[in-house]
């Protein structure tokens, strides 16, 4: 029993008070989701009353001005519920606001002398996060700005400086490298916290527990047993005026490189050597070192790309992709695509995990479904394990039963557990638990700068073959509403399977 | 998959009519349980409109009397519910009745003449079946009298015989050894049915779909990931005025030699070459055969029995066994047992089956209970899963989850499923199941000969060891409405396991 000694689950260090530092602190992830998930840990004890939060964006305002606005976000935040009047006025005391043009050198030194006055006067030790939650293009230029004005070095013996970049990172391999390399000019990799918020949400991070604390889930998860892998994502939103944004991005970008990689890469690892954040980094890495490339052939043949035309969503009708504004009438972006990644190693030779993600689907549902390989005797539908992500989080297990009655007749049932019945309360957001993550120095559930060059370096020949100027691969119509394109279910059943959900 | 395709359940054939002689008519298994089986069969259509049924006892009395019996019978039988009148009528029409000294052959020759009038009648094409419900000091008598009045050979070319023993099958081996040689004198293996209405029951028939025909038990289910199962078999109740009898059974013949090592057999036997009667029987032969055998040692250190003193069940006081009636005030017979069952076999080694049964214990309760290993990084209660056989009957299975929140905590849940709420309906009996099977010509879930005196075999060290006259293994005394004596849970406990209930 060595093993299960050394992949014990830690004790959590207790937190220390830090300057959480917003760039983007006039943006939307700000005001729906960092804010409020700041505001919860305040209110749950998990912010030390040292800390403080310092926003910093373009426009010009007072922090007065700043402390109105989140207050209002709070207000129209669904997680937060009635805002606490006492907590507030705490929690208020902690904000403070600089305008910034991001480009100039002299707006960072402002910024130091700031950060130097709250350090004093609230006591955070000197200890910072600076978090990008910006576009892009900006993350390389911040970090030159922040390193030149010795930001990104800590200010006193005790104290430490931590880095969180949102997603997008980069945007396709050569601008994430390029990224990681002015990063790790001015900071060590263990100081760069790369947000997926996907490893945040409570089924991604039980997966730990799933596979390596329960006897009878990890003998049975390889080749041996498993016969394949789902794993959806599916929107029912559209581009939500953002099309002249998404014709750039399009859906692997968006949502199959960083996400849906990252829940594969928990879901097909090898058992980590303990829990520690690097010994889980090194897993993944080394799951996803194996993973097949894309051959053109295997585009053509495992591999099938969408766009939504008109359909009907929820009772109503809902344009088309190409009819949306800002994008090109005759747009060839993928808003659904379907991958089958294979492992070429020992555990997963042979198992085909089909990955996919779309916009304008049926249902908004992210869920990872294992199906087994058939039992002796099985008639009907194989053993199932259901992990559903979001919404509605839990899982479920399908398995086989006899039938009640006089004679033998099996019948599938589903052993079925939900959070939310369960413990009744309400679930952290994922962002709760990661920033929460961040201020206790535990990156475990962030992604470290090889697997984001993996994820590029694996998808790079899809983003070529789908990019644009190449018609050579089809591009499929499906209708809004629906569960993609047809092909993307023929796919898994020229083997005999088929999707969960289709 | 050549394996798959011969374990793949049979098609059920079709039934044959026949005349269903009941031996023991007026007795209370007669009333309460097999009249009962009898009516739903017929009302659910799986009773031919040729089949007869001829009740025979000693009581003097008509055949119109002892309809109306039966008709009262059903009254109060609660799996029947209201009698539908039209229903009742036709079957009503096939009841007869014809009165017996058990002891004269002359009795036996009046009783083939009238089986010979209503094959006539009804059209039974000479089919029959002979059910003891009788004292077991019977059961040899009356087979010597139906074999010498020409009884248990088939009458037409078409026809067949089947002949169905109600336990309990002997008293100790040798009576049962006699038992089965008397039997086939008259008559070949293939026409006996031992009836063990635990056989019947619907989660115990389910064992063989759970086992083989799912993905995630049949690999578990060995040494290699299994810590020990428990069987506990509980009722409530105390001897209820039979304590003349019991003085003379104890738990051991009451319940374990026959119930609980059948529902052993299911849990721990190898996978059957196919699901015919045969290969069932054949795998439970060979996995009892591999069964320790209790010695004085492991009498001493594995075993545990017990004998009920006054407690309080459902808040009231109840008497103990040696105040009931028709129990010697000093009696040492044994009111619970429990027994470390061990196989010495590939699949078994160094696993132990702990099984108990007791009468007046907490609860009214027949479950098995699977209980695995740990998991690599298990905390807490490992997986286990929970077989209830009665009441409510269903499964689950527990295992553990990260608990929701912001650092990683494992929580325990049970997936549960309960017949009940999926099916929402009436759960044939078991003797509905196994009086079809019967009528069918499937014995697989009867008990073939060698297993019976294998029972015996293995349960005779026992009763010699806590026999009449034996005072040198301890009797304890355990608390009416307890779990049974504290030594059944130390036991147990010694190796740092625990029994679900206690």
């Amino acid at each position: 029993m060595q093993q299960s000694a050394a992949l014990r689950m830690e004790e959590a260090p207790s937190v220390e008070p830090c300057t959480f530092v917003l760039f983007g602190a006039s943006g939307d992830l700000a005001r729906r989701k960092l804010l409020p998930a700041l505001y919860r840990l305040a209110l749950e004890g998990y912010l030390p009353p040292e800390s403080a939060i310092v926003g910093a964006a373009l426009p010009w305002m007072t922090t007065e001005r700043f402390r109105a606005d989140m207050r209002e976000a709070l207000e129209r935040a669904p997680e937060v519920g009635p805002v606490d009047e006492t907590a507030w006025r705490a929690f208020a005391q902690r904000l403070h606001y600089v305008p910034m043009d991001l480009s100039r050198g002299d707006d960072y030194q402002r910024l130091g002398h700031l950060l130097d006055r709250v350090d004093r006067e609230h006591g955070t030790r000197g200890n910072r996060i600076f978090y990008l939650s910006l576009a892009p293009t900006l993350h390389g230029e911040v970090v030159r700005h922040l390193g030149e004005a010795g930001l990104t070095k800590a200010r006193e013996a005790r104290g430490w400086v931590r880095l969180v970049v949102e997603k997008p990172f980069g945007t396709d391999l050569e601008t994430a490298r390029a990224l990681n390399q002015r990063l790790h000019h001015y900071l060590d990799e263990s100081s760069v916290y790369r947000m997926d918020h996907y490893l945040g949400k409570e089924m991604v991070q039980n997966l730990l527990v799933l596979r390596f604390a329960n006897r009878i889930f990890e003998p049975m998860w390889d080749r041996e047993h498993i016969d394949h892998v789902q794993i959806t994502s599916a929107e029912t939103v559209g581009v939500e005026g953002r099309g002249g944004y998404y014709e750039k991005a399009g859906v692997v970008r968006d949502m199959l490189q960083n996400h849906l990689l990252q829940v594969l890469a928990m879901v097909a690892m090898e058992p980590p050597s303990s829990l520690s954040p690097e010994a889980v980094h090194e897993a993944k890495r080394e799951v996803m070192a194996s993973a097949r490339a894309f051959t053109p052939e295997r585009i053509r043949t495992e591999c099938v790309r969408g766009q939504y035309a008109p359909g009907l969503l929820a009772g109503g009708p809902v344009p088309g992709y190409r009819q949306e504004p800002g994008v090109a009438p005759d747009s060839r972006t993928e808003t659904f695509a379907m991958l089958t990644m294979r492992f070429d190693n020992p555990r997963w030779a042979g198992v085909p995990f089909y990955v996919r993600s779309g916009k304008r689907m049926a249902e908004r549902l992210t869920e990872v479904v294992v199906q087994f390989k058939d039992g002796p005797l099985a008639q009907g539908t194989p053993n199932q394990l259901h992990l559903r992500i979001q919404p509605d989080e839990g899982m479920a297990l399908r398995f086989a039963t006899k039938a009640p009655g006089r004679t033998v007749h099996h019948h599938d049932v589903a052993l079925d557990f939900r959070y939310g019945d369960t413990f009744g309360t309400r679930l952290a957001e994922a962002y709760e638990r990661l920033l929460l993550d961040c201020m206790l120095g535990i990156s475990t559930h962030y992604v470290r700068n090889d697997l984001v060059e993996r994820g590029w370096e694996l998808v790079t020949p899809l983003l070529e073959a789908w990019g644009p100027g190449r018609n050579d691969y089809p591009l499929h119509a499906y209708a809004a509403g629906s569960w993609g394109p047809d092909a993307a279910s023929r796919l898994p059943q020229a083997d005999g399977r088929r999707w969960n959900r289709s």
